[in-house]
C-alpha cells in the first residue's frame, strides 16, 4: 500500500510497507538546508518518531544535487548573531533528530553533498551514493569553517581525513568515500534505487523491536564507558530476550522455518 | 616444554613457553557461549591472570567453527528475566577479563565468528582469520538485536559499518573484516598457525614487564581525555624506564648486542 | 618573502608568506628528542603561537630520518624517575601543542619515523610521507614499551592497528600508514615537497580567521558528547559568521568572484 500527498512541500514524504522515503524537495536550490528546509525536514522527522508502523527512513533528494548545506543568501540577509545561533540549534537538532530517531535512517545520495548536505550523510545509520556522487565539507571556500558539519563527519571518518577536507574544502569521490566509511556503499546512477531496496529489505523483514531495540542503543552505548556500555548493553539484551519476537525468531531458527514476527 | 590437560573440557587449555593456548572445545555446538562455556572460559582466563609465566593467550576453537554466539536452546529454556542479566552480566565479565588480562590475547578464527563469537574477535588485542572465515552480528535474524557484541564491535570498526553488520545481520568475509579493522591478518587454512606463531614469537622475544606495561595501559588510555592520558602514559612510561628491562634493552641497542631480558 | 636564520639551531624556522616551516635539525643523532630538541621545539611552535601572520606550519626534518625518538643514550645517563617523569611530561607538552596550535601543521615525513617520532606524525593535522618512509612505535624492541606515543597512534588508527604496532615495534610502509589513516598522502621523493605545498597552498587560499577558527574547534569537539559538541560548534559557527570574511566569503561565491580576504 502506498501512501503519498499531492501538494508539492519543501520534503515529500512517502510511506510504502513502513519505508518512510523524506525527499528533500527544492531542487532549484540544490536542497538547501533554509528555515524552512530545516523545519520540514524537522517536522517529517518527528511524525516518523511518532509512528508506529515506521520500520526505516530513506532520506533522499530531488535533483541533480543531495544536499547544498545552508541558505547562504538567506544567511546573509540576517546578519545577526541572534539569528545564527537559532539557526545552527534547530540545523544540530534535526541532526540530532536522526540520531535519536526510534527507526534506522539510511541517506541515498546522487550529486553532491556539501557541507550540512554532507554532515546529513554523517549523520544518517547507512548511506548509499550514486557512483558519480561527491562530499566536501566546503564551507572553508566561503570563510566559514564547517564546524557543525565536523561535529559528524569526525564521527564518521578518522581525523587526518575529516581534517583534511574540512581545511582543504575539497570534494572525495563516493568510492573514497566509502573507503573512508562515510558511506556503506557505491551503486551506479541506475542502480542506486536496487541498492538502497536491498537495505530496506532486509531492515523490514526483521523484527521491528528488535531494529527499534538496536536504534536506541548504538550511539547511547558508544558514548560510554566500556563497563557502562556493557551494563547497559546486557539489560538491553535482557528486554530484548522477554519479546515474543525473539522467542519466535529463536524457536523458527531451531525449528529451521522462517519467524512470523509480531512486532512487525 | 609444552603441558596439556588429557581430560576433554569445555576449555582445552595448552602453555608451550607462555604461549597460553585456550580453545573452546564444543565443536558440535559451534563452541556456542553456554553458561557451561562461559564459566569455562572465565576460569582459564583468571587462571592466565594469576599465571606469572604466560605471555600471551591465544584464543582458539574446536571445530568448523569459532564460535556460533550464545547458547539459543539453553536461553529459550530458562524464559526468565533475572535469568538473562546474570547471562548478559556474566558474557560482558568475559570480554572484559580478554580487554583486562594482564597479556595480549590473540583471536585464531576458523569458520563462523558470529554474534557473541563476533564480539570474542573484537574483544581479543589482535586477530588472525583463516581466509574462509565469516564474521557477522546476526542476532537480529532471530528477533535479537547483538546489543552487547555491538559494543565490542563498534570499538573496532567504523559506526556505519557497525551499523550495517548490526541491522542487516549479514557476513562479511575475512579481507573485508581485515580492511575494517576487526582482525589483523588473514592466512590460507593451512598458514594460520604460522601466521598466529608469528604474533606469538614477536611477543614472547620482548620484555615481558614492558609487553604487561603496554596492556595494561592500552585500553584506559584510551578511554581518557587527551591531557588526561598524557600524564598517565607519561608516569607509565617513567616507571617502565626503572625496569631492568628497559636500561638492558637500551644498552643492548646502543652496544648493537641482542638484548637479555630479566623478565621473560 | 623569505627570512631564514644563519645559526644551525637545532630546529630551524623558515617563514614564507605564512608558512612557518620548522625543521629539525639533528640529523646525526636522527633528530632525536633530545631534551634540547623538545625544548628548541616547544619554543618554535610557543613563537608560532604568538604569531598573527603564521597561517600553517610544515613540521620537516633534516637528513636521513624524520624522528627516531627519544635521545637513548641521554635517556640511560639519567637513571630517575624524577628526571624520567619531567621528560615525558615535557614531551607531552610539545605534542599537545602541535594539538594546540592556533593554525594547522602538516608533518613532512622522509625515512623513519619511530616511537616519538612517530607521535610526533600522529600529533599532526595532516601529514604526507616519502614512499619509502616507514613508520613504527618500537620502543617494545628495547624493553619500553611505547605509552605516550600510543596516545596519539590509537587517536589516528584502529585499535587492533595500534596495538599490533605496539606490541611487534614492526615498520608499516608510508602505503600502509596512508591506508589506515596515520598520513594523508604518500608522494614519490622528488615530489615530496610539491605534495606538502599543494596543502599549504590550499590553506593560505583559505580565510585565515576561519581556518584558525576550525583548528580551535575541531579536536575539542571530537571530546564532547554529541549533544555538547553541537552546542559548542554551533556557537563557533555563529561567532564565526559575524566575521568579516565569511561576509565577503559568501557574497564573492554569490557573485561568482574570488573573495578578498580581511584576515589573510
Amino acid at each position: 500500500m502506498t501512501t503519498s500527498i499531492a501538494i508539492q512541500p519543501l520534503v515529500q514524504r512517502q510511506a510504502q510497507q513502513g519505508v518512510i522515503t523524506l525527499t528533500l524537495n527544492s531542487p532549484k536550490s540544490f536542497n538547501a538546508l533554509s528555515e524552512e528546509m530545516l523545519e520540514a525536514l524537522q517536522a517529517a522527522l518527528d511524525e516518523v518518531a511518532q509512528d508506529e508502523d515506521a520500520r526505516c527512513v530513506v532520506l533522499a533528494a530531488q535533483g541533480k544535487a543531495f544536499c547544498a548545506g545552508h541558505d547562504l543568501k538567506q544567511m546573509r540577509a540576517n546578519p545577526d548573531k541572534t539569528y545564527y545561533q537559532a539557526l545552527f540549534a534547530r540545523c544540530g537538532q534535526v541532526m540530532q533528530a536522526i540520531v535519536n530517531l526510534p527507526v534506522p535512517v539510511i541517506a541515498r545520495v546522487q550529486g553532491i553533498a556539501t557541507a550540512a548536505g554532507c554532515q546529513l550523510v554523517a549523520s544518517c545509520d547507512l548511506a548509499v551514493a550514486a557512483r558519480s556522487a561527491r562530499f566536501a565539507v566546503s564551507g572553508i571556500n566561503v570563510g566559514l569553517f564547517c564546524s557543525t558539519p565536523a561535529v559528524a563527519l569526525s564521527r564518521n571518518v578518522s581525523r587526518k581525513r575529516a581534517m583534511e577536507m574540512l581545511m582543504t574544502g575539497e570534494f572525495i569521490s563516493a568510492d573514497q568515500a566509502c573507503e573512508w566509511g562515510l558511506v556503506n556503499r557505491v551503486a551506479e546512477e541506475d542502480g542506486l534505487d536496487a541498492t538502497v531496496a536491498e537495505f530496506t529489505t532486509s531492515i523490514c523483514a526483521k523484527s521491528a523491536v528488535a531494529i527499534r531495540t538496536g536504534k536506541a542503543m548504538f550511539a547511547r552505548q558508544l558514548a560510554m564507558p566500556l563497563e557502562d556500555a556493557y551494563v547497559f548493553a546486557g539489560e538491553t539484551m535482557a528486554c530484548n530476550m522477554l519479546a515474543d519476537d525473539a522467542a519466535e525468531g529463536i524457536d523458527a531458527f531451531m525449528a529451521k522455518r522462517a519467524p512470523q514476527w509480531k512486532h512487525r
